[in-house]
């Protein structure tokens, strides 16, 4: 355990962060709170509130870390593949890190802002980061439909996946019958955007 | 509050049922327990396990009736339409059910057996005919692929429409912007049955 006062802001924030992700492993998102979080990196919850604003600041820094890998290995994912090529790896790409950091990925989804408040706009626009890199496959796809249907075509595809994973990673998905996650991702994936690109 | 023995076995289930239903409503899935359904109909807990074997036979017994409600509906909106507009009226079909009763629906999905158990055959076969009545319609779209086909359409169709559901009930579907439920789940409907039709 550090002594305290040992950190300057930026450390402090960077320790609580992966403590934050630490103890969401271990013991899920309800165990993560300003006392768990202090205890683990050896200050006071007072400390902590120092260099977050509250438990809601604290648990975005954490989940916008998760929200970068996740750009990134979307983007590797998709690369230089052909559209519909693409929106398929970065469905199967979303499913295993779902899979992999499910502790992290269910504090992503599970957490909820204290008294129903907005998330701030810079966590927001990393959000919009993600959402555009499929959009922006879509709006390949058929570059002649008015951008809101590229819009609605990746929420719609992202959900479905989201919905797929959660299943997934709650063992849930094999309750009509056993079938392999990622079959189900692709033929989503293959076939929304082939009838999607097929539409009036 | 009746008094106690006032009912045969067949009774004290049916009571005990519309408890469960009443409990999960307003308190949710942890609320219901085999204390707190006696207590609601003025029995022992003890009596309960004289007509069920145990908390998940009788959240089972709860929960198949929504099953039932939710292959009546989707038979009823499936009617004697197209299989491809049957797969939209059946998918829209089961978001409304999932928000009109969404309390009872979560208490069918969050629901799980004590120590991972099977969940027994009477319950399996009623969620075998609810797939039924999707991968039917696969079929009848398109008659010449294998069976094997039809079922993981079916399945795939079931997960991302239950992901969107879940999203909507739970308030999260907006987190990339408003889109209403209803648009979405006739999006992926039409797009992944022609995308499917269309498939090589």
């Amino acid at each position: 355990m550090p002594r305290r006062n040992q950190h300057n802001s930026e450390e402090l924030r960077e320790l609580a962060v992966q403590a934050v992700v630490r103890i969401a492993e271990s013991g899920g998102a309800q165990a993560v709170t300003a006392r768990s979080v202090a205890r683990e990196i050896g200050y006071t919850p007072g400390m902590l509130y120092h260099v977050f604003d509250d438990r809601d600041d604290m648990i975005l820094h954490a989940n916008v870390m998760l929200l970068d890998e996740l750009a990134q290995s979307l983007d590797e994912a998709s690369g230089r593949k052909r559209a519909d090529r693409a929106l398929e790896a970065i469905c199967l790409a979303y499913l295993s890190l779902a899979r992999e950091k499910s502790a992290r990925w269910q504090l992503l989804f599970e957490h909820r802002m204290k008294d129903g408040a907005p998330v701030p706009a810079w966590y927001q626009s990393r959000i919009a980061r993600l959402f555009d890199i499929v959009e922006s496959r879509f709006r390949q796809l058929d570059s002649s439909r008015p951008s809101a249907e590229a819009g609605l075509a990746a929420r719609t595809l992202w959900s479905a996946v989201h919905g797929v994973c959660l299943l997934a990673v709650t063992g849930k998905l094999d309750i009509g019958g056993p079938v392999p996650p990622e079959k189900m991702v692709s033929s989503l994936a293959r076939h929304y955007a082939r009838g999607w690109l097929a539409a009036d």
